[in-house]
Protein backbone atom coordinates (compact mmCIF):
# COMPACT_ATOMS: atom_id res chain seq x y z
CA UNK A 1 0.00 0.00 0.00
CA UNK A 2 1.40 3.13 -1.14
CA UNK A 3 -0.48 6.56 -0.14
CA UNK A 4 0.57 9.36 -2.54
CA UNK A 5 -1.15 12.86 -2.73
CA UNK A 6 -3.70 13.12 -5.74
CA UNK A 7 -2.91 16.08 -8.06
CA UNK A 8 -6.48 17.84 -9.04
CA UNK A 9 -6.35 20.89 -11.20
CA UNK A 10 -3.82 23.71 -9.98
CA UNK A 11 -6.81 25.87 -8.47
CA UNK A 12 -8.47 23.18 -6.54
CA UNK A 13 -4.94 22.01 -4.98
CA UNK A 14 -4.13 25.80 -4.26
CA UNK A 15 -7.12 26.33 -1.64
CA UNK A 16 -9.31 23.31 -1.43
CA UNK A 17 -6.76 20.66 -0.95
CA UNK A 18 -4.42 22.95 1.42
CA UNK A 19 -6.60 21.00 4.64
CA UNK A 20 -5.50 18.49 6.82
CA UNK A 21 -9.36 17.04 6.53
CA UNK A 22 -9.30 13.57 5.18
CA UNK A 23 -12.88 13.67 4.31
CA UNK A 24 -12.72 17.14 2.35
CA UNK A 25 -9.62 15.38 0.44
CA UNK A 26 -11.50 12.40 -0.42
CA UNK A 27 -14.33 14.17 -1.67
CA UNK A 28 -12.63 16.28 -4.05
CA UNK A 29 -11.80 12.69 -5.68
CA UNK A 30 -14.95 11.08 -5.52
CA UNK A 31 -17.27 14.05 -4.35
CA UNK A 32 -19.71 13.56 -7.19
CA UNK A 33 -22.90 11.04 -7.95
CA UNK A 34 -21.34 10.15 -11.18
CA UNK A 35 -18.21 8.94 -9.88
CA UNK A 36 -19.29 6.52 -7.79
CA UNK A 37 -21.83 5.27 -9.87
CA UNK A 38 -18.86 4.79 -11.98
CA UNK A 39 -16.89 2.78 -9.24
CA UNK A 40 -20.07 0.98 -8.30
CA UNK A 41 -19.96 -0.68 -11.97
CA UNK A 42 -16.50 -1.66 -12.08
CA UNK A 43 -16.54 -3.30 -8.27
CA UNK A 44 -20.07 -4.63 -9.78
CA UNK A 45 -17.65 -6.78 -11.91
CA UNK A 46 -18.03 -4.48 -14.96
CA UNK A 47 -15.30 -3.39 -17.08
CA UNK A 48 -16.66 -1.78 -20.07
CA UNK A 49 -17.83 1.40 -20.92
CA UNK A 50 -20.71 0.72 -22.62
CA UNK A 51 -21.70 -1.70 -19.65
CA UNK A 52 -20.57 1.27 -17.55
CA UNK A 53 -22.58 3.95 -18.91
CA UNK A 54 -25.79 1.37 -19.19
CA UNK A 55 -26.32 0.78 -15.73
CA UNK A 56 -24.69 4.38 -14.77
CA UNK A 57 -27.89 6.24 -17.05
CA UNK A 58 -25.38 8.69 -17.82
CA UNK A 59 -24.05 10.55 -21.39
CA UNK A 60 -21.31 9.48 -22.76
CA UNK A 61 -19.21 12.47 -22.27
CA UNK A 62 -20.32 12.05 -18.63
CA UNK A 63 -19.07 9.10 -18.10
CA UNK A 64 -16.08 9.62 -20.13
CA UNK A 65 -14.84 12.37 -18.13
CA UNK A 66 -15.47 10.63 -14.93
CA UNK A 67 -13.20 7.50 -16.12
CA UNK A 68 -10.60 9.99 -17.45
CA UNK A 69 -10.21 11.81 -13.58
CA UNK A 70 -10.32 8.78 -11.85
CA UNK A 71 -7.80 7.30 -13.70
CA UNK A 72 -5.67 10.35 -13.62
CA UNK A 73 -6.10 10.31 -9.54
CA UNK A 74 -5.06 6.87 -9.68
CA UNK A 75 -8.35 4.85 -9.06
CA UNK A 76 -8.37 2.98 -11.93
CA UNK A 77 -6.34 1.47 -14.83
CA UNK A 78 -7.08 0.79 -18.60
CA UNK A 79 -6.13 -1.83 -19.86
CA UNK A 80 -6.57 -2.83 -24.24
CA UNK A 81 -8.75 -5.77 -24.86
CA UNK A 82 -9.70 -5.02 -29.12
CA UNK A 83 -7.40 -2.94 -31.23
CA UNK A 84 -8.63 -1.34 -34.55
CA UNK A 85 -10.81 0.47 -32.77
CA UNK A 86 -9.05 0.94 -29.90
CA UNK A 87 -10.81 -0.42 -27.15
CA UNK A 88 -10.05 -0.43 -23.22
CA UNK A 89 -11.45 -2.16 -20.10
CA UNK A 90 -11.47 -0.51 -16.82
CA UNK A 91 -9.93 -1.90 -13.55
CA UNK A 92 -9.88 -0.57 -9.90
CA UNK A 93 -6.53 -0.16 -8.75
CA UNK A 94 -5.24 -1.04 -4.90
CA UNK A 95 -6.49 2.80 -4.56
CA UNK A 96 -10.29 2.25 -6.42
CA UNK A 97 -10.37 -1.41 -3.82
CA UNK A 98 -9.36 0.23 -1.00
CA UNK A 99 -12.88 2.63 -1.78
CA UNK A 100 -15.02 -0.63 -1.45
CA UNK A 101 -15.58 0.57 2.43
CA UNK A 102 -17.35 3.32 1.57
CA UNK A 103 -19.71 1.76 -0.80
CA UNK A 104 -20.45 -0.76 2.10
CA UNK A 105 -21.65 2.07 4.00
CA UNK A 106 -23.52 4.07 1.27
CA UNK A 107 -25.28 1.05 0.86
CA UNK A 108 -26.01 0.63 4.22
CA UNK A 109 -27.22 3.77 5.10
CA UNK A 110 -29.23 3.74 1.35
CA UNK A 111 -31.05 0.51 2.21
CA UNK A 112 -31.91 1.72 6.03
CA UNK A 113 -32.57 5.16 5.01
CA UNK A 114 -33.15 6.33 1.46
CA UNK A 115 -35.67 2.75 0.43
CA UNK A 116 -38.82 1.31 1.81
CA UNK A 117 -38.66 -2.22 3.59
CA UNK A 118 -40.88 -3.32 0.72
CA UNK A 119 -38.70 -2.61 -1.74
CA UNK A 120 -36.21 -5.60 -0.53
CA UNK A 121 -32.38 -5.13 -0.57
CA UNK A 122 -30.76 -5.53 -4.03
CA UNK A 123 -28.45 -7.50 -3.05
CA UNK A 124 -27.41 -9.94 -0.28
CA UNK A 125 -24.21 -10.83 0.88
CA UNK A 126 -22.44 -14.16 2.10
CA UNK A 127 -19.36 -14.10 3.70
CA UNK A 128 -17.25 -16.81 2.79
CA UNK A 129 -14.88 -16.58 5.45
CA UNK A 130 -17.43 -17.74 7.36
CA UNK A 131 -20.18 -18.76 5.82
CA UNK A 132 -22.89 -16.55 7.71
CA UNK A 133 -25.02 -13.35 5.73
CA UNK A 134 -23.18 -10.69 6.17
CA UNK A 135 -25.63 -8.50 6.83
CA UNK A 136 -25.76 -5.06 5.80
CA UNK A 137 -23.02 -3.35 7.40
CA UNK A 138 -18.68 -2.93 6.97
CA UNK A 139 -18.69 -5.64 9.87
CA UNK A 140 -20.10 -9.46 9.05
CA UNK A 141 -23.25 -9.98 11.08
CA UNK A 142 -22.36 -13.04 11.84
CA UNK A 143 -18.46 -13.53 12.58
CA UNK A 144 -18.06 -9.49 13.14
CA UNK A 145 -15.54 -9.49 11.01
CA UNK A 146 -14.03 -6.63 8.43
CA UNK A 147 -15.90 -7.52 5.06
CA UNK A 148 -13.64 -7.17 2.49
CA UNK A 149 -14.42 -7.56 -1.36
CA UNK A 150 -12.85 -10.89 -2.73
CA UNK A 151 -14.91 -12.43 0.36
CA UNK A 152 -18.58 -11.41 0.02
CA UNK A 153 -20.31 -13.75 -2.49
CA UNK A 154 -23.33 -11.61 -3.74
CA UNK A 155 -27.03 -12.72 -4.42
CA UNK A 156 -28.81 -10.26 -7.04
CA UNK A 157 -32.32 -9.62 -5.81
CA UNK A 158 -34.69 -11.05 -8.94
CA UNK A 159 -36.30 -7.68 -9.26
CA UNK A 160 -32.74 -6.00 -9.21
CA UNK A 161 -31.48 -8.30 -11.84
CA UNK A 162 -34.38 -7.56 -14.08
CA UNK A 163 -34.11 -4.07 -13.41
CA UNK A 164 -29.96 -3.92 -14.41
CA UNK A 165 -31.29 -6.39 -18.05
CA UNK A 166 -33.76 -4.12 -18.75
CA UNK A 167 -31.80 -1.14 -18.52
CA UNK A 168 -28.47 -2.59 -20.67
CA UNK A 169 -31.40 -4.21 -23.44
CA UNK A 170 -32.97 -0.35 -23.90
CA UNK A 171 -29.13 1.43 -23.79
CA UNK A 172 -28.50 -1.69 -26.82
CA UNK A 173 -31.74 -0.98 -28.44
CA UNK A 174 -31.36 3.21 -28.31
CA UNK A 175 -27.53 2.79 -30.43
CA UNK B 1 -35.38 3.60 13.62
CA UNK B 2 -38.03 4.37 11.07
CA UNK B 3 -36.55 4.15 7.18
CA UNK B 4 -38.51 6.20 4.60
CA UNK B 5 -38.77 7.14 0.90
CA UNK B 6 -36.91 10.58 0.35
CA UNK B 7 -38.33 12.59 -2.14
CA UNK B 8 -36.63 14.32 -4.48
CA UNK B 9 -37.45 16.43 -7.49
CA UNK B 10 -39.87 14.76 -9.40
CA UNK B 11 -37.44 14.56 -12.27
CA UNK B 12 -35.30 12.47 -10.41
CA UNK B 13 -37.96 10.78 -8.60
CA UNK B 14 -39.21 9.38 -12.11
CA UNK B 15 -36.49 8.38 -13.86
CA UNK B 16 -32.97 7.88 -11.21
CA UNK B 17 -34.74 6.92 -7.75
CA UNK B 18 -36.20 3.87 -9.78
CA UNK B 19 -33.51 1.63 -8.86
CA UNK B 20 -33.35 -0.64 -6.39
CA UNK B 21 -29.38 0.20 -5.65
CA UNK B 22 -29.11 1.55 -2.51
CA UNK B 23 -25.63 3.41 -3.30
CA UNK B 24 -27.70 4.69 -6.34
CA UNK B 25 -30.58 6.19 -4.32
CA UNK B 26 -28.05 7.31 -1.13
CA UNK B 27 -25.88 9.34 -3.98
CA UNK B 28 -28.92 11.48 -4.95
CA UNK B 29 -29.46 12.90 -1.13
CA UNK B 30 -25.47 12.84 -0.84
CA UNK B 31 -23.65 12.43 -4.06
CA UNK B 32 -22.26 16.12 -3.96
CA UNK B 33 -19.19 17.96 -2.52
CA UNK B 34 -20.77 20.35 -0.42
CA UNK B 35 -22.88 18.36 1.12
CA UNK B 36 -20.35 16.13 2.85
CA UNK B 37 -18.85 19.09 3.99
CA UNK B 38 -21.98 20.53 5.73
CA UNK B 39 -22.53 17.18 7.18
CA UNK B 40 -19.31 16.78 8.21
CA UNK B 41 -19.07 20.18 10.29
CA UNK B 42 -22.47 19.06 12.08
CA UNK B 43 -20.83 15.98 13.12
CA UNK B 44 -17.49 18.03 14.53
CA UNK B 45 -20.72 19.94 16.74
CA UNK B 46 -21.14 23.02 14.49
CA UNK B 47 -24.68 23.72 14.48
CA UNK B 48 -24.46 27.44 12.79
CA UNK B 49 -24.78 28.63 9.87
CA UNK B 50 -21.53 31.10 9.99
CA UNK B 51 -19.61 28.42 11.57
CA UNK B 52 -20.16 25.53 8.82
CA UNK B 53 -19.89 28.18 5.84
CA UNK B 54 -16.46 29.23 7.35
CA UNK B 55 -15.21 25.61 7.30
CA UNK B 56 -17.13 24.43 3.86
CA UNK B 57 -15.50 27.21 2.50
CA UNK B 58 -18.78 27.72 0.12
CA UNK B 59 -20.57 30.46 -0.64
CA UNK B 60 -23.24 31.21 1.58
CA UNK B 61 -25.88 30.66 -1.47
CA UNK B 62 -24.26 27.11 -1.41
CA UNK B 63 -24.81 26.76 2.19
CA UNK B 64 -28.55 27.57 2.06
CA UNK B 65 -29.34 24.87 -0.55
CA UNK B 66 -27.17 22.66 1.00
CA UNK B 67 -28.98 23.05 4.38
CA UNK B 68 -32.24 23.68 2.52
CA UNK B 69 -32.53 20.00 0.67
CA UNK B 70 -30.91 18.29 3.79
CA UNK B 71 -33.55 19.23 5.37
CA UNK B 72 -35.87 17.93 3.09
CA UNK B 73 -34.83 14.79 2.76
CA UNK B 74 -34.85 14.27 7.16
CA UNK B 75 -31.17 14.39 7.87
CA UNK B 76 -31.16 17.40 9.48
CA UNK B 77 -33.82 19.73 11.72
CA UNK B 78 -33.37 23.41 12.77
CA UNK B 79 -33.85 24.96 15.58
CA UNK B 80 -34.12 28.73 16.48
CA UNK B 81 -31.74 30.17 18.63
CA UNK B 82 -32.51 33.89 17.89
CA UNK B 83 -35.60 36.36 17.44
CA UNK B 84 -35.20 39.40 15.50
CA UNK B 85 -33.72 38.73 12.81
CA UNK B 86 -34.20 34.79 13.38
CA UNK B 87 -31.60 32.56 13.15
CA UNK B 88 -31.36 28.66 13.61
CA UNK B 89 -29.32 26.29 14.29
CA UNK B 90 -29.16 22.51 12.34
CA UNK B 91 -29.05 19.36 14.14
CA UNK B 92 -28.41 15.48 12.80
CA UNK B 93 -31.87 13.75 12.86
CA UNK B 94 -31.54 10.15 13.57
CA UNK B 95 -31.08 9.44 9.63
CA UNK B 96 -28.35 11.67 9.45
CA UNK B 97 -26.87 10.35 12.45
CA UNK B 98 -26.61 7.20 10.50
CA UNK B 99 -24.45 8.82 8.09
CA UNK B 100 -21.51 8.26 10.08
CA UNK B 101 -20.12 5.26 9.28
CA UNK B 102 -19.99 6.91 5.22
CA UNK B 103 -17.60 9.87 7.07
CA UNK B 104 -15.69 7.13 8.94
CA UNK B 105 -14.96 5.45 5.50
CA UNK B 106 -14.24 8.70 3.94
CA UNK B 107 -11.79 9.54 6.76
CA UNK B 108 -10.43 6.48 6.41
CA UNK B 109 -9.99 6.26 2.63
CA UNK B 110 -8.73 9.61 2.37
CA UNK B 111 -5.96 9.65 5.32
CA UNK B 112 -4.67 6.69 3.27
CA UNK B 113 -4.59 7.27 0.19
CA UNK B 114 -5.44 10.96 -0.88
CA UNK B 115 -2.61 12.82 1.76
CA UNK B 116 1.01 12.02 2.03
CA UNK B 117 1.90 10.42 5.56
CA UNK B 118 4.11 13.03 6.41
CA UNK B 119 0.73 15.17 6.67
CA UNK B 120 -0.49 13.26 9.64
CA UNK B 121 -3.84 12.49 10.94
CA UNK B 122 -6.38 15.15 11.51
CA UNK B 123 -8.21 13.98 14.26
CA UNK B 124 -7.13 11.20 16.10
CA UNK B 125 -10.23 9.34 17.87
CA UNK B 126 -10.31 7.24 21.14
CA UNK B 127 -12.95 4.66 22.20
CA UNK B 128 -14.78 5.37 24.73
CA UNK B 129 -16.07 1.87 25.42
CA UNK B 130 -12.48 -0.05 25.85
CA UNK B 131 -10.26 2.63 26.14
CA UNK B 132 -8.13 2.30 23.63
CA UNK B 133 -7.13 4.14 20.16
CA UNK B 134 -9.84 3.45 17.78
CA UNK B 135 -7.76 3.60 14.40
CA UNK B 136 -8.88 4.67 11.25
CA UNK B 137 -11.87 2.01 9.93
CA UNK B 138 -15.52 1.83 10.98
CA UNK B 139 -14.72 -0.79 13.57
CA UNK B 140 -12.25 -0.01 16.77
CA UNK B 141 -8.81 -1.12 15.77
CA UNK B 142 -8.32 -2.16 19.98
CA UNK B 143 -11.58 -3.64 20.77
CA UNK B 144 -12.84 -4.74 17.31
CA UNK B 145 -16.30 -3.38 17.90
CA UNK B 146 -18.26 -1.39 15.18
CA UNK B 147 -17.51 2.72 15.92
CA UNK B 148 -20.53 5.05 16.88
CA UNK B 149 -19.99 8.45 17.26
CA UNK B 150 -21.00 9.17 20.84
CA UNK B 151 -18.11 6.60 21.59
CA UNK B 152 -15.43 8.30 20.47
CA UNK B 153 -13.22 10.94 21.98
CA UNK B 154 -11.77 13.20 19.16
CA UNK B 155 -8.35 14.72 19.59
CA UNK B 156 -7.53 17.56 17.20
CA UNK B 157 -4.20 17.87 15.53
CA UNK B 158 -2.95 21.15 16.41
CA UNK B 159 -2.13 22.05 12.74
CA UNK B 160 -5.73 21.32 11.57
CA UNK B 161 -6.87 22.99 14.76
CA UNK B 162 -5.00 26.09 13.99
CA UNK B 163 -5.92 26.00 10.04
CA UNK B 164 -9.54 25.68 11.25
CA UNK B 165 -9.26 28.81 13.54
CA UNK B 166 -7.28 30.72 10.71
CA UNK B 167 -10.32 29.75 8.66
CA UNK B 168 -12.87 31.09 10.74
CA UNK B 169 -10.86 34.83 11.90
CA UNK B 170 -10.11 35.05 7.69
CA UNK B 171 -13.68 34.32 7.73
CA UNK B 172 -14.86 36.92 9.81
CA UNK B 173 -12.46 39.20 8.74
CA UNK B 174 -13.57 39.36 5.56
CA UNK B 175 -17.39 40.08 6.17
Amino acid sequence: MKPKVTKRTAADLKDEARTLCPVARAELVVGDRWTVLVLRELFAGNHRFEEIQAQAGATPQMVAARLKQLEADGLIARRPYHERPKRHEYYLTEKGEAFFPVILALRQWGETWVKSPKEGLSVTYTHSLCGGPAGLGTVCETCGKPLHRKDLIATMNPVYKRERDARLAAFRARR
